[in-house]
């Protein structure tokens, strides 16, 4: 019998009654898998594929793009790094920026994205999408940002996880409500936060404003790329969850490419992909690329397919369930601690490279 | 001070640590609540409108377009219609037709959409993006359709509805499942269930199959126009649940538009509007066109922000958590049982029309 | 060595100098071919594809979806009927009642979609996102559409296409413009227009308007299922333009399930197809649905990747560019008057059908 | 009467029997123009504001964010820049990678979205959507790139533009096809490029490679900051060509709050706004937020709606169209030579700012 193929194998979709009372997320979740259709049975997969990750030992990333911390994803995002199921960041600048409002209490406000952005103007609001932020909000992190520039002392040009780093532990000390800021939560934790693109925020803004007058604060990009090559090169298995797509996206897929293509160490890519994302294949950019397409640049495993998930979704819909899962899920994985390994990592890549 | 202004009334967004433990569907819609940005807080406006709807006893039409029913939403549905808080139904005949193997216990299976489409037709199954269907499985539900449609005794058209009720009623008694199924489901509780293109879908087809032997049965889609709209015309409030667009859309909107433009009935629009979509307004399309588009033309009453919202996701993901929230709270109303008004509501509609 | 494998046989990428003078559509059209890429790729293959239908004697359906005659789009539809390479078209309601505004030279303006829909309520306008219509001319057409459609006397139900092509003709009686019309213009060269959702319009509401009344004029879906079925069946070869998805292009496509699935006539699916869509396959739905996917239905004939295609892109955009490249090439081919062979047409797929 | 309130100002849309003999660009946009809506009518906005901003002198930033190099787009730009009507550029890393193929002769050739990416690893191949590049492609750019980043001597950080005019100038002496480059174009003509995560491709791998061994090259994104400011602050009027969104568009738009929001300068935002762009406001990320959202950042001057666009469309459709049209018109400014500038607009940046 020709149904007797083989393409037959998964489960018969009904629809049968859902729960009614007492859903939890495991419930929620229970309902996707059993459609298994379209996205609704991508997030399936997304937080079966991020409890691989976890229970392999995975060097878990999280990346992120968008305009993510203004609406809030940072108390998922700090207890994940808690969990030790999150070892890495990579993010734009402005996540980082914004995050820095949250730390020193300085309000952001829900707003409506219909508003009218003249008289938004007039009344000292800046808007981003239904998000409202007084400017005071933006000048008293503006302050804080140059105020704890001005006390980093270094020598030599530093990475952006290093800055970033410092920013978090200073937050501890100065900031009123560190708890709810993934820099500060990082540093804590000493999870690296690289951005590919320091220079692009209000960060880096502020630091070039220091080199104006008085204080010269170098961040040197080859650094970001050396040190997360490094933690790619010093892991078993790494894997990535990609919120958006973006600079963090081709900063995080590139470390495999930096070791086979640039540096001639043989890898065959990341064993494991999640993104979020409201792109598309067909506008031909990167955000929007398959794991599929990254299996030909060795930046993802050839053959893994079951690893590798695109949901395509608005984050702020998409994450909290995935995280909600994982979390309630109770992993709790020993912290990597990947910052304070930064630089035996260097040096044993370091040392393949040299072997080449 | 400026930023009294009153555009900084809604809450602060504050990235709290989120629960983690036992968390249940109103977690969740907390957590969107809290964060209330982008289409995450669009979630929780559709929650709460539909909410509003139900307490309101507002008339409450679901329109389904893109293949939903092979995605298993059935389940969701007639729950829906069970506790009274769907009233009727406006679908594309696929959805109709593919809900019928679920109440003939035909399998329906969840597959892959990177699947090779030449093997699968050797193979006799046909693709829904993930979803795979046994050829065998649409040649039964076209003999059911057949089957049925000969006993289906009338010696004038009739509506779409009046043929949905018909079917579904035949699936109680010949059907293995009729519990899964929305038209069954929507006979029982005499929810009545319009098609825009009655032609454009196998159920369609088949009938146009017995056309060309022995049994003529027409769909006078003049008459699910006037149908409908006798509904809207005797309720008191009236709204939807749009999940996507497409002609379901069109034809709920237009019964406005049908009181107002064609038949000079004074009416300033529907009270509620939610809609599911991953289309866009700048597109141009009716099926992305924003509920503020459809206030110029008296589709909906003006000056009502609130009790509209559009969210932008994937279906899949969004009315799961929609739907578990409004079940979850147990509301349970009387039946409306609108089928059984159909005649009543056109002669009440009849006599305004004399009068205008 | 390996990259002789084959999958480098297309041309190179080469970012010449383009012409800066006196570009014309083909220079244009040689511009996105010597890119190949994206969908700039795309909007060459269409080009090609679409003349090669020509060529080859392809009957060629154009299908509508979205608002689109409002956009203007009609100037180069009728041209496309006038030199016959489109041969038949199913399009929304919606379509067909916007066409008649431009034939009895009602205006249309351009507008705002940034407008505020309060005020233009006020001031009796309605919006198509940035297209306005004072009511007056939606009255105007209302009154058009039962005039005419009082004078139009049939025993028995009948096709949408006969009321379009009637109405088509009484615009050339009545219409001040009936040469900006596409529903004129089809009556004219005997292109058959159909309609999945004969009441899914104004159009339909003015019809079920007059049923309250005096008249009862029933368009009979199952007869446009077998009019353009029997279209398919008498065609040696079959492909359309998809402008957009919804009901057209899964009413268009079910034409061969119909032969197949339905009627057990031995057919492998149309030859050709072209979309333009700014829908995504990865939301599951028909109108986002790729050729592949249609292949597995019997659709779309296999193994033939190059006689398909999808754009993706706004139609406003694209089209204008492919209809300007095919009108610039002169074809010019024998009009086949679909129209007028429908009942022969149907009378040979019923004898087909009898010796199943 | 209500329809004289001021809404109907625009003209009428007509669909007019188009031109299919000789269509030219002209012909082409005065389609589009005379339709006015959605994306089409977009489009000749944007052809408009372009043709504005170069008749009134205004400073034109280009941005490339997605594979836009790959594909071609290099042969437009660099006319732009030859005409005077580009005066500088941000670009993501890849962009200017990939521009380096061309220049250095390397192959890369159209493609297909469909392949099977595990063939393509086998046979040394990698692909961008429909693109293919052999292996050694990168190879030898990579290998380009470390020896010009060899024989760039300087004792201090520079900024990312310093870079890429030395390997534009470079390819002048080195490359097989200068003319093909951008980067080339670019240096030739003194436009600066400047990207803003310089660590984010291929080049930054390379760099950073060269780190560890014996060449410090050290990329300073604060300099690129102060360098784009420094033009902004300079030019009479600024107005950007966005070919996408992504780092390159904030990095463009935040020109302005390091103005007013960083060194308190007074400014209220850009002149001028053309985005292409297939994101979308609704996720509320910055790369599909509106002009409009803009404003309340003093990114963009208030009031000023006619000088502002998006176009919703894939890049490789819609700037080849604007492109041509700007091109036709023959325009030719004096070249404004930004690179060389650099120091003395720097030093009046420094001035403003120490009179603050």
């Amino acid at each position: 019998m020709k149904n007797g193929s083989g393409y037959l194998k998964k489960p018969r979709i009904l629809p049968k009654t859902p729960k009614i009372k007492n859903i939890d997320i495991f419930d929620l979740i229970n309902y996707y898998a059993g459609s298994g259709a379209y996205n609704g049975g991508r997030l399936v997969e997304a937080c079966n594929i991020f409890e691989n990750m976890i229970q392999e030992d995975v060097t878990v990333c999280l990346t992120l793009s968008g305009a993510l911390t203004p609406a809030g994803i940072g108390g998922f995002i700090n207890q994940l790094m808690k969990k030790g199921v999150v070892d890495f960041i990579i993010s734009t600048g402005a996540n980082l920026y914004h995050d820095l409002h949250f730390a020193l209490d300085l309000p952001v406000y829900q707003g409506d994205f219909r508003a009218d952005d003249t008289e938004l103007l007039k009344n000292d609001i800046v808007r981003i999408y239904d998000i409202f932020l007084p400017n005071q909000t933006l000048l008293k992190t503006d302050k804080f940002v140059q105020k704890v520039a001005k006390t980093f002392h270094t020598n030599s040009p530093v990475s952006s996880a290093s800055l970033h780093h410092f920013i978090g532990a200073q937050l501890w000390k100065k900031g009123k409500k560190p708890e709810y800021s993934i820099m500060a939560t990082a540093a804590k934790y000493d999870v690296p936060i690289f951005t590919p693109s320091p220079g692009d925020s209000s960060i880096g803004m502020n630091l070039a404003l220091l080199k104006m007058s008085n204080k010269n604060l170098i961040i040197d990009t080859d650094l970001d790329v050396l040190e997360s090559v490094a933690i790619i090169y010093n892991s078993e298995k790494t894997g990535a969850v990609e919120l958006g797509g973006g600079a963090p996206k081709n900063f995080y897929m590139q470390t495999q490419p930096m070791l086979s293509q640039i540096m001639n160490i043989d890898t065959q890519g990341h064993d494991y992909f999640i993104q979020i994302t409201a792109d598309a294949p067909h506008w031909g950019g990167l955000s929007g690329a398959t794991p599929s397409e990254a299996v030909s640049w060795k930046k993802i495993k050839p053959n893994q397919l079951k690893n590798n998930v695109v949901v395509y979704c608005d984050v702020t819909i998409a994450a909290p369930i995935i995280f909600s899962y994982i979390l309630s899920k109770g992993f709790n994985r020993t912290l990597k601690r990947l910052y304070k390994k930064r630089f035996e990592y260097m040096d044993k890549l370091n040392n393949a490279y040299s072997q080449v």
